[in-house]
């Protein structure tokens, strides 16, 4: 349910620890987000021009001697993409595919080639973000299309709407849709497809941390409501993830639960 | 969009302010919900078996010595609802009726003879709670009904679906019901109807404060999401007045708000 997104390169002290491929701070931040209740952890690297094979599978191995929690793999580097997943002992996620062609050509094939769970965003082909619930549904459609086209199993499948940040002009109107459409997504492809939302994303850049934590509570409950079933957020806003816990004592366990991925008869136990 | 509870006869200071008929103790009420973002105020002085007429008209008049704001009137006591309507100066909500015979009888008609908008509880007629979506939507469907046979106006009707404690054994599954049927009402009824809930149902009884509160900041964006209008809360709980502006913010202001009732025709003004 709550995948933490802090090994993130945007933090200085990950980024000098993967510079130096030093796995003491890459420890220490693993074991604050088990201590502040990450499920899962998000490894996000960045690009990785350089030695992204050796620097993605240090990582995941730096990760893997502390905690067999499953691992999402967040890089657009194929390459390093391959070598996390080749690292990877436990249940992983490759974060993730969009209908960008080398996405498509790149990324996909992985999914098939690890037997890995894959994200797929909500994008346009050129990585331009949906405004209106129309247009998010279309593509969600033809990401769906694609993904089975490939001959991967749905259950499998992840969806991110991909939530926007409330600085942006339509950001408002845009999360407004990413809530219609997590609420729709069973119906409209025909099968039950999971969701994840990056709740960072809602306040980034030079905003107080007191006010993303009270955008970020007061926005996990509508997601939830709608069906979310990850949440990808800043496991250090202990608030944001305390109130994930109440939503699902408000909702009932089944609902907002990562636990929703065994349903699949071929989805692996975490 | 925010309208207190707080001058409820649960109140002890409120209780013995209503049985000396002293008006300064409600008076510091009203100051306090205001302070406190009050948007209307709800007077709630329960049954009231001892002369109905002249308590409540002391409460309207007390009330409307210090503020202009929308009032809504909670008794079951049908002459003491007269009295108060009778009082009342400015915009007025008779809370409430149901399907429940006495009321049908007692409270709608005073809708028409006062020309008050009026809340309709989704309760069966002997007064039990629905559990699922399913009989709420009946309940709703069987109260339009009632009450466009009696010749009001749709744009004056505000459901409420009625929120439970989630320490009943359904809590949870109702409230799960309430979202669903929040979203659902316009398209049930075929007319844009509001709809207002009672946030602190949620957690009533003992559970300490902060607790209530965690619940409601997180209950109250789903209900937002969901479409909700009017909600119905502890302003004391400031916490969860913030949440109600933060969630305005999240959806845009004509999302969740009270002005939505300006939308009919004969609606008045606040």
């Amino acid at each position: 349910m709550i995948v933490a997104d802090n090994l993130h390169v945007m933090q200085p002290a990950f980024a000098r620890a993967l510079e130096k491929l030093d796995p003491v701070p890459v420890r220490a931040m693993v074991r604050e987000c088990l201590r502040l209740g990450a499920q899962a952890l998000d490894i996000n690297p960045g690009p990785l021009p350089r030695q992204p094979e050796e620097r993605m599978a240090f990582l995941v191995e730096t990760v893997q001697t502390l905690t067999d929690l499953p691992l999402l793999l967040d890089t657009v580097n194929a390459a390093a993409m391959a070598a996390g997943l080749n690292a990877c002992r436990g249940r992983t996620i490759i974060n993730g595919f969009s209908l960008e062609p080398s996405k498509l050509e790149r990324m996909l094939p992985l999914a098939r080639d690890y037997d890995a769970e894959i994200i797929g965003y909500l994008l346009h082909p050129n990585s331009q973000v949906p405004i209106d619930e129309t247009e998010m549904m279309e593509l969600a459609v033809a990401l769906f299309g694609a993904y089975t086209k490939a001959g991967l199993d749905p259950n499998r499948l992840i969806i991110d709407p991909v939530v926007a940040p409330l600085s942006w002009q339509d950001g408002a109107r845009h999360n407004r849709a990413v809530l219609k459409v997590i609420g729709s997504l069973d119906d409209l492809l025909g099968v039950p497809v999971r969701t994840i939302a990056g709740i960072s994303n809602l306040a980034s850049g030079p905003v107080p941390t007191a006010r993303k934590v009270e955008l970020e509570r007061a926005f996990l409950p509508m997601l939830a409501a709608a069906g979310l079933d990850i949440a990808l957020t800043n496991v250090r806003h202990t608030e944001t993830v305390e109130t994930a816990v109440i939503c699902n004592s408000l909702l009932g366990e089944h609902l907002f639960a990562w636990a929703k991925q065994g349903k699949g008869p071929d989805a692996p136990g975490i």
